[in-house]
């Protein structure tokens, strides 16, 4: 086990009703002029907007408001808030939705407070030193965004797609209701399974030895997913299982179930390039990469795998051949993915095999020629593991 | 699942080596001069003492200091260091110990602050409104203060052990070094595993339905416990074995494993009678009372001990007979608490069957005629579940 640093200061306020505490929260933060921002018109036909501003009113809340948050959020609708929100005299701002507005509100709130173009955050030009704060209401359970440091914005004329973090980001509140979730389309609600099992991925897959703890509670989470997301598909309102995929998306990255050892991140970078690409839904790329990945980098530690596939994905034990056991685990992830409606090969994702060199030429710049800490990798073997999830 | 809300603020600096950041912790929170509390004098014996001071002395922190703290810790030794406290204008408490160091320093933060006699915080005559900032140096994985609201202290003229607890008194940080519990004699270790098994126990008894996923967190938590716990009697320098108690000792009372659902707290109000009465260690009491408050309890939800017999204490599962399967999950951990040398009858653990009248006379002080919330109890409940705890 490694030395680490835990601890997770968002107060999460999570079930039914919750969003109507927004204003009261915010008020708790001293907010007198709040940044709403938000993605599409969803929460304006849901009544959630509504609930929302009512809150607000009743803490005398002020608020301007900045909808258009996508999917693979780009730096122009950043730049839209930095100058809106300077502009109004905002002083917290508001994130109403899943891992897009959260992160496009994060980065509007440091760039705010940054007189230079907030994109050197993300280009290691800067580091975040100010910020205003951030609060979330969750309508996305996916990216746990609402507990991270972390942000990811894409700069659309150059088509890359960059991570920055800081712990002024980090939310101050985040309410998550579990109805909030139940119109979520199907597609969506299994995208954003793939997302937080993928971030438990990144940290189970490690060289470190001897973290039990946390293995069993990334085990426990894992199983815990996937029975869920198997009782949405036949019960999108079926509020338990809603709420253990809100609360697994949360605790999936704010770092409880990666101390102890070193975090991979590989397969995240490599999908950064496939959205940034072809604007690919995140969990969808991820879909199509991890058992890749995983199949890719199996020799590495097939003990790794066995335990994944025996633990989290119930393949019996078998002694005498646990490389195929790892294999049936990757093979029942698959086949997971897929039950949820998720695309299991590049191409039914909307990526073309004939695309890889592009791919790796943006890779190149974001990630550099070598990467991975699970396994070293170079180019050749980012272009193998594209390659594979073509098939 | 029921609303929750959640939010672990505390700083956990874990690992090899990390009492040596214990200046640069206190700096970052401000202070200018510590009040450095603890237990006896082993941790000037082991150097752990000196390796903190030479911290300070680094950041030119200044430091009082008041040892004595003992396991359950007494009113006497906070107005002490109440009075200390104040006359050396202290800006900042740092316990170094366990539960005892920890509470009693929460409760001299918090007595500083107030004017009248802090007892009040215990009798529910105030309620804390300002604490001196609390910061932690763990040497042995128990009671998770470090990581909690709470305090318990005893009144030694009355014989009554209460609690109380407050966000303020919550810690900044906690630095958790596991080589520091290598030479904590075998008995401690064991009565400390019994506590935090206990803090899960608590928070997994519950009627509550449908919060699977923090199930799974608990048994996870409590199986790496057991295991770990079975490795230190044997080699009482297994680094991870070490680590993986003292992580589960934090986790098990910071509220992660409770998120979601009602929690109990019986048994632990029927223990500090008993410790109260003999000065006896926590985990001590626990070990002898949790079994019987577990077969007292049985019949109010048997579905909930056959899941806890056969997720966490290994016993294989028989749907024809969920009860003598949930029993067989009481015996097994009475043979645990046995195996890692703890008492299993109140006689043992030192206490006599004729003074059951005077626990129930204090219960009734503390808790009133009637308690629980799984199961609904009255004193003669209780009654039976001590005297079940004598056979």
């Amino acid at each position: 086990m490694e030395n680490f640093k835990f601890y997770s200061p968002t107060q999460f306020v999570f079930g039914k009703d919750t969003e109507r505490e927004t204003g009261e929260l915010l008020a708790n933060f001293g907010a007198k002029k709040v940044f709403l921002h938000y993605g599409g018109g969803s929460i304006k036909k849901t009544g959630l907007y509504d609930r929302i501003i009512e809150s607000l009113n009743k803490r005398d809340i002020d608020y301007v408001e900045l909808g258009g948050a996508k999917p693979n959020p780009v730096d122009s609708l950043v730049y839209e808030g930095i100058e809106l929100c300077r502009k109004e005299r905002c002083d917290f701002v508001l994130a109403v939705g899943g891992g897009s507005a959260i992160d496009s509100a994060k980065a509007i709130a440091a760039g705010v407070k940054y007189d230079g173009d907030f994109w050197d955050f993300f280009d290691n030009k800067a580091s975040i030193e100010d910020a205003l704060p951030v609060g979330v209401v969750l309508t996305l359970p996916a990216a746990g965004s609402e507990g991270s440091v972390a942000t990811v914005i894409t700069k659309e004329d150059e088509g890359l797609k960059r991570g920055t973090g800081s712990d002024l980001l980090r939310p101050k509140f985040a309410v998550i209701n579990p109805e909030l979730t139940y119109t979520l389309p199907a597609w969506q609600t299994a995208a954003g399974v793939v997302d937080m099992m993928s971030h438990i991925f990144e940290r189970y897959i490690s060289k470190t030895e001897d973290v039990i703890l946390t293995d069993r509670l990334c085990e426990a989470t894992l199983v815990s997913i996937m029975e869920a997301a198997r009782t949405i598909v036949k019960e999108p309102e079926n509020y338990e299982a809603r709420a253990t995929i809100c609360w697994a998306g949360t605790i999936a990255h704010n770092g409880i179930l990666g101390v102890g050892r070193q975090e991979e991140w590989t397969t995240h970078g490599l999908e950064h390039e496939l959205s940034a690409l072809y604007d690919m839904t995140h969990g969808a790329g991820l879909a199509v990469l991890f058992p890749a990945y995983m199949a890719y980098t199996l020799g590495e530690d097939v003990e790794r795998y066995y335990r994944l596939a025996t633990k989290a994905f119930g393949v019996p034990e078998n002694h005498y051949d646990k490389r195929a056991v790892a294999l049936e685990g990757i093979k029942r992830l698959k086949e997971f993915f897929s039950e949820v409606g998720m695309p299991i090969t590049m191409q039914e994702a909307g990526a073309k095999k004939e695309d890889v060199p592009k791919l790796l030429q943006t890779l190149e710049k974001n990630q550099g020629r070598e990467f991975g800490s699970f396994m070293k990798l170079n180019l050749e073997d980012a272009r193998r593991i594209y390659e594979m999830a073509c098939e």
